[in-house]
């Protein structure tokens, strides 16, 4: 049995303490909802990971300061979509602090008690009347039951929101975590334009939150790809408050919290690739029989971002050789011709193609058959040591070209 | 003027001594021409770059050993289109030798003066029978006018031949170069499925021969991007028969000779980037004010293989976020702020987007229309230091998916 159980259409709001609102305030061309407020009514103790790209949005420039300062009394987020705030120079980095300030009146606290996050087009300045007026409204519309409608506000061409929560029992009581993604394009380890806020009213002390975080992220949204494209917005955000009285310190229950945070972590980022842009297929890649961790995923990840590879998905071509040559230019030596290869349907992998750098004389319709499925999975053994890795990944269809050749115009 | 002149329609055998035939044996669905045979009538010294994927297709395990025992008197080429003889273990190393013996009866040499080429799908084994009376029927038909021939012989998805021919005048008197190529998909810097057969009737040196190679390939096939994927099969072959009785050794004559031989290889690697899989757009990268030409290298494959920075491309959408975005996930560390960008159109940069970070007032408009011609230019400046580096690539479009989700089936 499971430590943790998730519960039915949980969102950030499940933990204890936790409310949102979201609004319509004129930054996406569809009308849709794209401005978010998350807030606690206690403090919080907060972690965060963001994105590895030289190039960083103004947001991530503005919470690193932030949280340099204060990692213990975070009170609230805003975010918006539509406009990522991004490449937009020193006016840019301005309007995140505007964000800050307007949300810090109309919620009560202090500036440096907000976080911000941005999504969507590059380049572009806010429109800040606009914001500035979706956050007072946001403000006034706080409850336990927008999580929801929060996780709808923060997509740009995601075609669902993310969300889910998972009650973990503890010796000293239940504590509940939630949390929110967005993702679809720019999808890649070390965090692409992706977006995720988790919550949770466990009581912790800072250094333990912000490692139990990177542990999460390492195993879940570094391990998904759509396109290989990172984007300088991307942020994982973790916000305890404290609110369950129950506290995590004793190895057995930082333990325990942590295989919840994983599966919420792990959900997310499965979600976001199973929504990538024009996705019709989700592909498990295993690589296994490699020295070293690190080698078994420079290669994972080489086969998850072949455009050659992921076109032969959509095609449901199990053209294997494609494969083995993505494999081949990782950059991490191997012998072909101690390479294996298996293919198999949802997470099972029954078919082998080639043993020891030897094609099998397997049934071609068979191999087909597999890559046609909606879930499949690639496992391909070095031979050369006991490492391995997993990572998820989409195929590149006609639709990903579509969406992305005319997103802005 | 430059040293070397084109020769109208040029091809592998415009250098004397040199002959071609090509066949059709039955290796493409298509029944079009799939095997060729350069040869000389006199020994040729021979240079050779490989790809750097660490899965090799047989051709390439057994050309290395090959030239290891004899890079001084080679004499033919046996090169054949539809299947790769890549990851087919034992049995395809022991189908490329039986290629170099029969090539090497029917042309009256020994085997170990017979190079193969093989390009096409990965993981099948050649139907032997077929290549075997394709050699023979190509050996009765050698002759100095089906150099055109061979260049279509040895094309997969390439929609054209690509060939061409340069004279170069030396102190000693005029040589020439021919070269012919493919390529379209697995194009990628430390060669594609390219394959590249360049002849003269020089008389050189060995070690001059290989070094000539290596620079000229990198100033040429190792800038130039499709997709991303490299391939096992990639080769570069340079024969210089001596036919022209002019020698190469002195150091002007080095240098004019080396000119030629750099047009020949950048016509070709341009000519295949041109006929890239589904490419609408031929455009150039440029990158500028690196702290070292790696640096500025990195960035620049980064952009040229970035599938957001290239659907932008095909939907003529100058969303150039994504442009500075790649840039920021190359691995090499630099100041957001001191980053400007130009586009222009065909080699010319007119328009600056970006300057110090900043976006500048633009037209939309004017940008679009730049992005909406077939050729076009994007120049990224670092601001860090004095390096630069061109690359050439494509956009990604509906096309690219569509041939390579089908390549197969």
């Amino acid at each position: 049995m499971e430590s943790y159980q998730q519960i039915a259409n949980g969102t950030v709001t499940n933990p204890a303490g936790f409310l949102a609102a979201a609004t319509t305030c004129g930054l996406k061309a569809s009308g849709n909802l794209d401005l978010a407020l998350v807030y606690s009514e206690r403090n919080c103790r907060t972690a965060a990971v963001f994105t590895q790209n030289q190039v960083v949005a103004a947001p991530v420039i503005v919470n690193r300061e932030t949280l340099a300062g204060n990692r213990t009394a975070i009170r609230g987020i805003v975010a918006n979509a539509g406009i990522a705030n991004a490449c937009t120079g020193a006016e840019g980095v301005a309007n995140t602090r505007s964000m800050q300030k307007v949300a810090a009146f109309d919620l009560g606290c202090g500036p440096e008690q907000i976080l911000v996050l941005s999504t969507g087009i590059i380049g572009v300045q806010l429109p800040m009347d606009r914001v500035q007026a979706g956050i007072e409204t946001a403000a006034s519309e706080l409850s336990p039951a927008n999580g929801r409608r929060a996780a709808e506000a923060i997509m740009t061409t995601d075609t669902r929101p993310k969300h889910l929560a998972v009650q973990v029992e503890l010796a000293g009581g239940v504590v509940t975590i939630g949390g929110m993604a967005k993702g679809a394009g720019m999808i890649h380890p070390n965090m692409a334009t992706m977006l995720a806020v988790i919550t949770t009213d466990a009581v912790f002390a800072p250094a333990q939150l912000q490692a139990l975080l990177e542990a999460a992220v390492n195993r879940s949204f570094n391990r998904i790809s759509v396109d290989g494209d990172t984007s300088p917005s991307d942020t994982v955000l973790l916000l305890a408050n404290g609110a369950s009285g129950v506290t995590v310190a004793d190895k057995e229950s930082i333990a325990l919290f942590a295989r919840g945070l994983n599966h919420v972590c792990i959900e997310l980022a499965q979600l976001i690739v199973r929504d990538g842009e024009g996705a019709t297929k989700f592909v498990t890649i295993q690589v296994s029989g490699a020295r070293t961790e690190a080698d078994a995923h420079a290669i994972a990840q080489t086969i998850a971002t072949s455009p050659l590879v992921k076109t032969a998905f959509a095609g449901s071509d199990p053209n294997w050789g494609r494969i083995l040559a993505a494999a081949g230019r990782a950059g991490v030596p191997f012998d072909q011709n101690q390479v294996s290869l298996w293919i198999g349907v949802g997470a099972t992998t029954g078919l082998q193609l080639v043993a020891q750098g030897t094609p099998l004389a397997y049934q071609e319709e068979a191999a087909a058959a597999v890559f046609a499925q909606p879930a499949f999975v690639v496992q391909l053994d070095l031979g050369q040591g006991k490492a391995a890795t997993t990572m998820w990944t989409t195929d590149l269809t006609h639709d990903y070209v579509g969406i992305n050749a005319d997103y802005r115009t």
